[in-house]
């Protein structure tokens, strides 16, 4: 519900589905940095939203990798030399490609020598960040609409903070997209996959706050959809991918809860 | 059913009932060293009782990590040279803040070297060592009450032993829990979990052999209900996150078979 | 429908019904050199088949898990220079006891140099390479059943070319699987866990071709019953490792799709 660029009147969930529509016909693929404990669960989510993952972290390849990519993901749990090492490796091909790229700060409020990488990869300007409200104090910024969107105008990038509403802020404006379910974060690695989601959305995506806002969207829409469907964590887990894969247009416009 | 050391006589099935409602209540956070085989499973089953997993294993923020737990899991799958370093600054800050940690010394009797790291570990004082018959065997441990309880006061630390029946025993005596389902050993990672919920339950007792027991015991219910609402190994762990998060104290005790 | 090394006539179905047996009567262990995103997800594979996994990397280690094992997974994504070096080791150790070795070289068309460590591996005489026909195009083979038999020639080991018919030659000749669902390509690690289980069933098949084509005759029917039980890839997922542990001979006569 705000204006484009270009003046025009963008509607989030014709957007989004638009956004949806897209992933299942270029099937982008996402370059991951992430950690053991997220790999195979964000892979998976993003084989059920129609994007391609690949993950090695290893310096004398990872070049190949970025260049074949369209998006890429560095999330900074499970966070080692060899990580940082190929991370700043990847940024550096990224860059040459002008390729679109989200950071997940994951937990930095538990560690500063994790926060202070944050702070320098920050500098090197993602298309997004997506983190808690935790992860975002860590930062500096207030977790409400006005301090996302400070944080957007002094970083000039995408803020995306998740929570029972999750706000997405860039240097003209913040979306509120209310969708979810409490069960999303008794699901390990939810969190790093709506990062590598968004990834694949911004590649995807004309405008980037587009594609970083539909991603919580489809994810958030799913999440409800898989909580009607499942008895606890476990089987939501199952069912939040094939809510994922079988997810279309209509269920996000009917159930878009937006503010 | 057995004495508590201040000579009060103690009910295992009410005893885990209050564990588990303080593991949901105080939420403890479990850092673990843990093998990139177990860390997704790990994660899930913490989350699921109420506990919270934080897995990093680099050098450089373990230490910024282990202060902020209440307890540490060193388990030795996909052992490598950087987690044995980790383990030991691990274990140096959880020495120097008193938490308690527990021991899964994983397929040691698979290798040498690695039982041999296991054993000087064990000097080093967990409150406890979780591990299978075979694993036991190759620490000169006998798979039975005698053994268990000569391994617990020779070592001065909580030995639990899985198996068709489980045996905890620590200096005073030996607790046997009979629950649990065939089903458990089809799954990857679930004596990993077991480890990890079994510190995240030790944190929050105010009894170490409470503690451990009632991981043992909250675990094998739950892999009993589990059972009953599963096809094979795939549902039967979705199913088991799934009964973790629902379970409640009385069926602990509806469902407890201890000897 | 293919004739033995000895003359007779072998049915496959009836072929993997007895490896499926086989597996487990003699719970092969199958040790993985697998990348993370994939190790949780093989492990499972194989726990459901019957087999038993292990997946350190550790060079101090490795030798001894190795040499207590009937077969060895090497699958080069996520790959790195401990995995190499690792592997290197491994293939050392299976060289010495005769035992069977799978290669999976994942993605190599997206990095020529794990394409160029992959060639090395192959030059090391693996049992059997499975892989698909983009993988198979960076190693210059033609994705057909001229192609994969001309491969088997020119390198002595069988080639397994996984897609919506799979081929598995030797140098005798092409068996031709058609068994499987789509839904497999949506789930990450498929392919990877189809390399492990193929390791274990070469190791308990007197004839390797029979027990590569067996592995991927059971993934395939196991995965069509999957199908019919599930909503989505999530779903699906744990469905496959219930239909692995439930399948039976008649299941797999009765299903099999050749030509």
């Amino acid at each position: 519900m705000r204006a484009s660029q270009d003046g025009s009147s963008i509607v989030l969930p014709d957007a989004a589905s638009d956004v949806l529509a897209k992933l299942r016909e270029k099937t982008p693929r996402v370059h991951c940095i992430t950690n053991t404990v997220a790999q195979a669960f964000t892979a998976n989510v993003l084989l059920a939203a129609g994007a391609i993952p690949s993950m090695t972290i290893s310096a004398a390849e990872i070049g190949d990798f970025v260049t074949g990519a369209d998006a890429l993901l560095v999330n900074l749990g499970t966070f080692d030399g060899e990580r940082r090492e190929s991370a700043l490796l990847a940024l550096e091909v990224a860059r040459h490609h002008g390729m679109p790229w989200v950071l997940d700060p994951v937990l930095i409020n538990r560690s500063a020598p994790r926060a202070g990488f944050a702070k320098s990869l920050l500098a090197k300007k993602p298309a997004a960040i997506r983190l808690n409200a935790e992860e975002f104090r860590a930062l500096g910024g207030g977790p409400d609409e006005a301090g996302v969107a400070a944080f957007a105008k002094a970083t000039g990038c995408i803020v995306a903070l998740s929570g029972s509403t999750d706000l997405i802020a860039d240097a003209t404006g913040v979306v509120a997209v209310k969708n979810g379910h409490p069960h999303m974060a008794r699901v390990t690695a939810m969190g790093c996959a709506a990062s590598a989601l968004m990834a694949g959305c911004i590649a995807v995506s004309e405008e980037r706050q587009i594609g970083a806002s539909a991603a919580l969207l489809i994810l958030g829409v799913a999440g409800e959809i898989a909580a009607e469907h499942s008895k606890g964590p476990g089987s939501f887990a199952a069912a939040l991918l094939d809510a994922l894969s079988n997810l279309d247009g209509e269920a996000l416009r009917q159930r878009a809860r937006l503010s």
